[in-house]
């Protein structure tokens, strides 16, 4: 049997444990014994989160100006996804065993002869699809013609106002249009914490790109744009691959796939996917709808159904993905010549949900405590930041465990010379810096 | 009959109109023929309501040090509402009316005796409770057992994690817990544009405070910060109202409330509530998860329950707000003499989708559109910008109709002299600024 490839830096446990402790995610509706393949964002959590999205936004929209942004519903009109093939093929085989009832995924069993979990024999019925997409009813009336769903991704929003956003945002291809949102599955078996989800968070970026030629090069771009932005944010190389999908493993309108994969504690696990899908998408709609989706070219005069190209990411499993990398058990020797161990989360600091920590070296001495609640005040409007006081050593412990760039300390002396020790999480370096110009100290670095 | 009080500046088909010419807003997958109550954010919409968002959080979460920030799940234990009061009394009262099949909202007909559609008398059901939640089925199984609720609010996600997140968070009342997410509600007569729609975005405080008498003082806190936000960002005062419940008008357990309203174009319409609320929500799910919510206080060794003060905004509702409190339609007249109109949105320079828009003089010299290009690169990653060439005026009109603050002209003296003309939206002014010094312009303006 070969060893299954896998992340050997940190433990699923030890990092459900940090992120339950510190505040980053817990189980939604603990109190009434959860609700399987839900989670919430604890106060940092949902800070962190909010930097990876935001950082998403940045490479994608910010800094570009062939990309526009979008926010569609999350039900939309139920033919979206009779055009998408949703509803006829957005589904799971599933197993009932008829002894134990228990109920399975046909392509997780290693064998069709015996129940796993009541050791039967020839206890499984045939196969049976099971469609993933949640649904519900709109409108005062509970019948068929009311049936709505949750969408089980975003795009399907982008791509039935296509013509919408180009007319309105006068954008000729090559163009892209981008939106984050909440999309719903129900997976059958969720797991690995908030990697396999049933609630979970997309960030799809839907470029079209005329048929002249260059739409490989473009897939091309976008590939080496997401592989930049990953290494921009500091996840390591050798645990990220990009996998190109060979023509056997692609639909057959696409030209190209990439799927971008991390190395986890249990194996790889898929990040995002990088697509070429033809004019598969803008086709389906103007068939089903009799709409018409191409694009009207003013200066030749022709009209033509563009090419897309997707990148579509997890950010919940992206989160995942920076709480997992960053995290570090760090050997040293304390002053008394005891080994120590330290958890360090070595976010970047855009990803980082708190930027600086402002203490007070006493929990008991007024003149500090106020000295450096004004300088956390000062700070504020331009660093996410966070007062503390007590223990030095406990405290910094804390901070690197969230991952917190820069730790702030008035001291004593600080009443004196008016100037602050600010120590870096990474290489743990104390600089003695004035007061006066911590936040332009700051600025430089964060 | 008195004549009912409402915004003359603008009409909703006129802003129903920019925002679909524009690309603010559309009705969510047209191309189908829409879907009753839900609506998307195009390209300038989906900026324009992602700033409102910031802008609320920058005030509530970032700016303050006894916020802390949260992000649950829209779909949660399904007793999480029957704690909430929700699947017992989340009802509206519903009529049918027997000849014409058609339904109504029983406080919405003026009488029971005829009915308004057909015109028959008589014909009218008793009214029955219609609930307003969506209901999904979540897992494997379509059975009762797997019945979950699209949550009808965001609050709740906040209640059943209180503990969690006071305990992990390190917080003492008084302090406060924020999240910005959607809700769902089956509204049986979704209208007023995005003002009632089925499914919604809130952003909702809940700050926590001890109960030392301080309570109502905390409340009025918050009155007085929330009633700063919108004057901040420019709404004018005269269409916004505070309207403070009578103890009537709230429910038993709140010592306190006060809508937020706005004068829409058909009257007052609410955008925010904020609310003394008891130890009303805590208490329920303590009672039927049997789990402790109270707050243990080291200090004193003792235990409470904290009083709940809550700001319940909507953010499809506020963004409207923005869009219409913004519009104004400016006579002027012409160099020739001859009266014009020229319509701009005074959007606050935070909330507007485009801060800056560059624009060539000409089309057709490469020299002007390079520069234009290259200064509205150099100032991307610190505004929002937007490339843009041809008539001048047909430019600047394109722009203040889009509330950008800024728009800035590469001309034939540019090629000279290196300086750009910078005109401001809403005084039409026009400052001769050096290309060099155009960003540092910017941003002590924007």
């Amino acid at each position: 049997m070969i060893e299954p490839e896998v992340a050997t830096h940190v433990t699923m446990d030890e990092i459900t444990a940090l992120a339950k402790r510190r505040g980053f995610i817990f189980p939604s509706s603990e109190i009434y014994g959860g609700i399987n393949g839900f989670w919430d964002y604890g106060p940092l959590g949902a800070l962190l989160k909010r930097n990876v999205k935001d950082a998403w936004w940045r490479q994608v929209v910010d800094l570009r100006d062939d990309v526009v942004a979008f926010d569609s519903s999350i039900i939309m009109h139920p033919e979206t996804w009779v055009a998408s093939g949703h509803v006829a093929a957005f589904h799971d085989k599933l197993i009932d065993c008829r002894n134990c009832k228990h109920r399975f995924r046909a392509d997780h069993l290693a064998s069709l002869e015996q129940c796993p979990d009541c050791g039967m024999r020839g206890t499984f019925t045939e196969p049976r699809d099971f469609n993933l997409m949640m649904k519900t009813n709109v409108g005062p009336m509970e019948d068929s013609a009311a049936l709505a769903y949750l969408r089980p991704e975003t795009a399907q929003g982008i791509f039935v106002n296509f013509k919408n956003i180009y007319q309105t945002a006068r954008k000729k291809p090559p163009f892209g249009i981008a939106q984050i949102g909440k999309s719903f599955r129900n997976e059958i078996t969720p797991g690995n914490f908030i990697f396999r989800i049933r609630e979970f968070e997309q960030a799809e970026l839907e470029y079209f790109v005329p048929d002249d030629g260059n739409d490989l090069t473009c897939y091309d771009e976008w590939v080496i744009a997401r592989r930049q932005w990953y290494a921009d944010y500091g996840i390591k190389p050798e645990r990220l691959r990009f996998y190109e999908l060979k023509p056997e493993e692609r639909p057959h309108y696409a030209k190209a796939g990439t799927d971008v994969e991390y190395l986890f504690p249990w194996g790889w696990g898929e990040l995002e996917s990088i697509a070429h899908r033809g004019t598969y998408d803008l086709d389906a709609h103007m068939k089903l709808s009799g709409k018409d989706l191409t694009y009207y070219d003013e200066a030749t005069k022709t009209k033509y159904t563009p090419i897309l190209i997707e990148s579509s990411a997890g950010m919940d499993r992206t989160t995942l993905t920076m709480l997992i990398d960053a995290y570090e058990k760090e050997k040293g020797v304390d002053p008394n010549g005891k080994e120590t161990e330290r958890v360090v989360l070595r976010l970047h600091p855009r990803i980082a949900p708190i930027k600086v920590a402002i203490f007070s070296l006493a929990r008991n001495k007024p003149e500090l405590v106020e000295r450096a609640h004004i300088i956390e005040h000062a700070l504020r409007p331009f660093f996410r930041s966070q007062y503390d006081e007590g223990n030095i050593g406990q405290l910094y412990r804390r901070q690197d465990e969230i991952g917190t760039p820069y730790c702030v300390t008035v001291d004593y002396d600080t009443l004196q010379d008016g100037a602050v020790t600010v120590r870096e999480r990474d290489s743990m370096r104390q600089d003695r810096v004035s007061a006066d110009q911590l936040a332009g100290y700051l600025a430089d670095r964060l």
